[in-house]
């Protein structure tokens, strides 16, 4: 990303992430960007096999200006990405539905980041500090709550991450863009919002007696 | 998709639809798939260009066997789809977060699908009868109501489709699988649900006055 200071306007790093449809929703300031990021708890992360395209949902986490995910040293999307193959990653939150006085205007408000880069396996040192930031992202305290990890455990767990250099985000959260015509007409229009709430947190049925939630579930406030 | 008769369990149209990763978790039959596409409004969907991976959040549906996408004849995306390319479709719904005794074993429950296949470009008359399933899918009774599209948009407005053959669904439900040592200790574990909610119905600002909103408004539930 570089910064065009005669406009104060954050251009793209690149013209694959310069939005062409709907530029006006485009956003490039990294603000806005890791906001959308660091909101969301599971990502998309496209790749490339033997010419064939492979999307995989995992979690994700940012530290800084690199976007981290992890997986079993045994799985697929692991030993392909760890070649350091070019990888492209999205985040997308729906927020509502758009309903306009046109057939074909109707739309959804979302916020979604993509980005473009190569992955990179994590040395041992990275992974033993990110790891722990993961956990913590998910509520803040659980990573000292809970059970370390085994010489095992962390063995079986590889860590890739990225460099966020390539990345745009889109944001959509208006009301329907209408026809001028269609806006004298009878016709109702607006939208409704749709939002993840959080229900309330459900003890394992194992769980031994007298045994209390932690403050961190308590508390648990989940980003929206 | 194939049923194997001698044990009634389904299996998987191909190997890389088969889930190597937490296999207990996979499901192979089609009303459960389809539960998981249908619910959904937003789907990413995985292509290559010149070897690079590109992933796309987009609107999705689904008639019988085939999933649908549109978007503007002008797109990157469609111009690169419409030649038949391969694709992976994934869509996946968060639905909560299992905190485990242990650092490692947290994790986040969720539903996914993801389908390999090959784009098809649909024709004019395929395209005509899927997109007011689309505008009637996201609240019955719409396409109906609103103001039907001129030749004009129906000439800028792309529709492609992928056959539902090789595909697989993932469902996390569940709360954290323990190592039986952890489960002695004193630490608590349990899940903490999300869902998606609908907010109430805002009308467009320039909404002319006495005009109230229709019925597929007032009865719209987001299905989750």
């Amino acid at each position: 990303m570089t910064i065009n200071k005669d406009t104060l306007h954050v251009e793209p790093a690149s013209e694959r992430t310069r939005l062409k449809r709907y530029h006006w929703l485009a956003k490039y300031d990294r603000d806005t960007i890791n906001a959308i990021i660091d909101v969301g708890i599971v990502c998309q992360v496209g790749y490339v096999i033997d010419g064939a395209p492979y999307v995989t949902p995992t979690n994700h986490w940012r530290i800084d200006d690199y976007l981290y995910w992890h997986g079993s040293s045994a799985s697929r999307m692991l030993k392909a990405q760890q070649s350091g193959i070019p990888v492209c990653f999205t985040v997308t939150h729906l927020d509502g539905i758009v309903f306009s006085r046109a057939a074909f205007n109707h739309n959804v408000n979302f916020r979604s980041v993509i980005a473009f880069g190569n992955a990179e396996l994590c040395s041992e040192e990275v992974k033993r500090e990110a790891l722990p930031v993961f956990v913590d992202r998910l509520a803040p305290g659980l990573w000292d709550y809970a059970r370390k990890p085994t010489d095992q455990e962390w063995k079986a767990t590889k860590v890739i991450r990225m460099k966020l250099n390539e990345v745009s985000a889109k944001v959509s959260d208006g009301l329907p863009d209408e026809e001028p015509d269609d806006l004298k007409t009878d016709l109702w229009a607006g939208s409704i919002g749709l939002r993840l709430e959080q229900l309330k947190p459900v003890p394992d049925p194992k769980l031994r007696e007298g045994i209390r939630a932690p403050s961190f579930v308590e508390d648990f406030r989940y980003l929206k």
